[in-house]
């Protein structure tokens, strides 16, 4: 469990609630076992799909609580932060440290489409506070802020920056970043759909969403891949995409919500502004769902 | 003050802070009532450009409450709803309500992008907690939720929402929602540098912006236009026109800020992970404010 | 009919075919009369609106022949330059000019997104081959050729350049223009549902569409905001702006020849790859337009 | 040369001038030579790289009598039809196909934005016109018109379209297109930065760029993957990297031929409105094609 070479998979975590919005705990422990049992490399609590922007700053803490508890050492816990005061952000890091996470998911900045020299400031900031691995998420299309490998380059002596979720869309970033910075930083691909294709390139991990529903097959796909197994990740690949198409998109949460909930590991309750699919929607996405589910591969042949 | 027709110059006022990030009561008391002696026609505390994203529930109740002492119901006072959780916006108007707020805006949904129907339903549930009038905040731009005017024409049974804050960077918006919806929603118009056309179109005010460094002129356009003074309004907007530019961008926050140090009426603190201007940047825009300065034409000629 | 100053409405006039796609010249010389008859300021041949991408070299000189012909010099006729390559613009423009066309409307770039530079030489070249006074076409959003208000400053020795088409879709460039070259070259708005808001600011005049349909109304409309009459001017302009929408669309052609048709000046006739709109797309469209002429307002009221 | 089962590297063969803009054939024979003698398994003549919008109709047929000259059957030669017009590009096709021409490559629709359903249309007359294998070329980003793998999947019925050319930059195309449609046609990735990407998911060849300076290390990277042997492959794409991103670029001609001049086997002649690269932009480009110059890998060592 080096902190500094994460690789491998890492789920997004969605957090459970209750019909009343409430937090549900019991959900949580069972569903985090699935993961970690299922052999998952990492655990990433309160992402963009874990609904962070719901929840509160003990919420947040209480579900990384969770999460280390389930995990205990036997994969890493980062606890992502998505706080849009510095402060407050430096607040939430050190008290997650104090409660033992392994490290943390840094966005650039939050709601505030930060300069460059502002996000680069802002994730100094925060990664002296926490005093733990960091993995920086680059995601421009959600949140605006878009470091560049350069960026990265001038971040490079920040010892605590070890990796980077990669999310702009953009899957030349993986070569570029590698051309420029060798293997200074993990590079996980934080685009579900793009994971085969990331991997082929070298990359070392994903910080993946389709997975909360199918950690086996998610797990199987990079095996296969660093197995150089390239026939077979394909056509598991081809299998999944349909899914994996479900993660790009701002329905992502009730999405994957709804994969959860058809493959027996999940419920759909989301918290409001969110709501759950409705209607045509719905039945679309569950179509697609459905007919994944009845097309599963046999990992056991396939591996 | 009737608060069902809300017209005129609302600034959307900056929040203070001293150089520790603090909140400077004093400087909020001293620029609110700038405002409300130079004659706008109402005060909106705690939006975009109030800094939002970096208080806490607490602080923007605070400011509320100064604004709501300076305004002395002398003009109304619109807290901004910015909270990302449904719940948790219900909470903040139900306080603020009881503080003797006149009135919100509100956001159809804060970073999660919302599609119409959740949108539709949050702005339902916010306004049913604080039966109070409701200014709707449609940045697409900003927020990725755009509520067309067929959305605004579902909701116009729901009659706490009674004006729209035209953010869209769309112009054509405004007649389309005065030809589909009449005079049912009061029209303001939320981007400074579309404001005389948003006017010429028949809005029926300004949710501005460099109005925080110039009242009197902001107030001298509103009733030019008004009053049908179209030459005298077109010079004044032309000499306007490259501060109003200042207000969109990313970095609004900080040229504006920049704009009230250079005219005297307010500093440069952010909070972060916003930070002042600094090096060419700042030098350019120090150029743009410093020749309007120079060339501030005399209103009692004009009006 | 001062070249240097142009002024007023210039229809972007339709091409009309027969139903095998040759070119008709009895209906273009009664649809341009129509133009001229009903105080049209001008004539702007075969420009997007007239399908030039469909058109030979030899049929555009044709199509602007018919209208030197029908306007017989009452009002400018300018014929539209969109030849891809610079070396066919100059021997376009030199055939033109010849024949006896008072001007051109020229696009910095057609298919091959030019720099500014490269945009810029490829105008002054053209403007030296044709010897005659020019409108600047510019078009972003279709040709992806943008020239700023200090590319036209750069251009302002060039004397045969008296005149841009703002089709940015940016309604600010009309004060930004004005704010940097004064009268140096006169605006005309060259998207329709922009004209009132464009003329409003002080633009010269209108490149227009929907007044191939209706060009008494878009006259009454440019004379009214000249005359300072802005209630009557507003009253027209939302009447009409479910009509100027539909210029603003890849289906611009079809749709003004959609109206056209209804209106009994115009066939639907288009040459392929283009084709008359179909179906559902054909019934919205259609209801716009005839909602338009059942509340068509009595001009005799209103001028 | 089976026509139907195109595959390989296919280099979108740039078109060369004399310094009066005159057509070089000499050149022209000279290249194609080189192009083929290197291993390249089709040559497609005509297309954006090879600045067919500012070429006449007789002069593209020239080249294209140049490229099936020196083929001489070795390869396939495909005219690429740029036509505007549906009938001048039946014409096209008509006059290409006497002459010998193997196939074509069609684009939906040239400068005007079809819709799918005119497309598509366009597409089949094309084609019935040809009588002869077609690569239909897909790039929404420059083209506007965009064809989903249900619209290919509708057009499967037209014998005469047997490959894509995929230029949306969207690499998650090929496993959709993969998946809806199997092997019904043959795909070829039409962005040179997405190659490697391309071939690892099945793509069946590239329909590339910077090929025509580096056509051996193209075609080794080819059959590295087609090989299996993906950490060569691998490490030879990562230097071709920065080469490759020139190709996508509104400057792709200008980059390309400058990489010709720099390798010596062309010259920076353009036909306007195009110009050479000049002053910073050029040498900024010049650093990345002498960097990869220098450290150009050993292709016997690899292969």
């Amino acid at each position: 469990m080096s902190a500094s070479k994460w690789q491998g998979v890492f789920p997004a975590v969605t957090t459970k609630f209750k019909d009343n919005e409430d937090l549900d705990y019991a959900a949580m422990e069972k569903h985090f076992a699935f993961q970690v049992d299922s052999g998952v490399h990492g655990l990433v609590t309160c992402g963009s799909l874990g609904e962070a922007s719901t929840l509160s700053f003990d919420e947040k803490l209480e579900v990384a609580r969770i999460a280390l508890k389930v995990a205990d050492k036997r994969v890493p816990v980062l606890a992502n932060v998505s706080e849009t005061r510095t402060a407050t952000a430096c607040r939430y890091v050190e008290k997650a440290a104090e409660m033992g996470v392994q490290g943390f998911m840094v966005m650039p900045s939050v709601l505030y489409a930060a300069d460059a020299r502002e996000a680069k400031d802002n994730l100094r900031t925060i990664a002296k506070a926490a005093q733990l691995p960091i993995m920086v998420y680059n995601n421009p299309v959600s949140y605006k802020v878009d470091l560049l490998p350069q960026d990265f380059a001038e971040l490079a002596d920040c010892e605590w920056l070890v990796a980077i979720k990669e999310s702009s869309d953009n899957i030349r970033r993986i070569t570029d970043l590698r051309n420029l910075l060798g293997t200074r930083y993990q590079l996980f691909m934080g685009v579900d759909d793009l994971s085969f294709e990331a991997l082929a390139l070298g990359a070392d991990g994903l910080l993946a969403g389709v997975v909360v529903a199918f950690p086996k097959e998610t797990v199987a796909l990079y095996n296969l891949i660093k197995e150089k197994r390239w026939d077979a990740a394909l056509k598991l690949y081809q299998w999944m995409t349909p899914l994996l198409h479900l993660d790009v998109s701002s329905k992502l949460v009730q999405n994957l919500k709804l994969i959860e909930a058809m493959v027996g590991v999940g419920n759909e309750n989301v918290r409001r502004p969110r709501q759950p699919l409705l209607g045509a929607e719905r039945e679309r996405v569950a179509m697609v769902i459905q007919k994944a589910i009845d097309t599963r591969p046999d990992l056991q042949a396939l591996v």
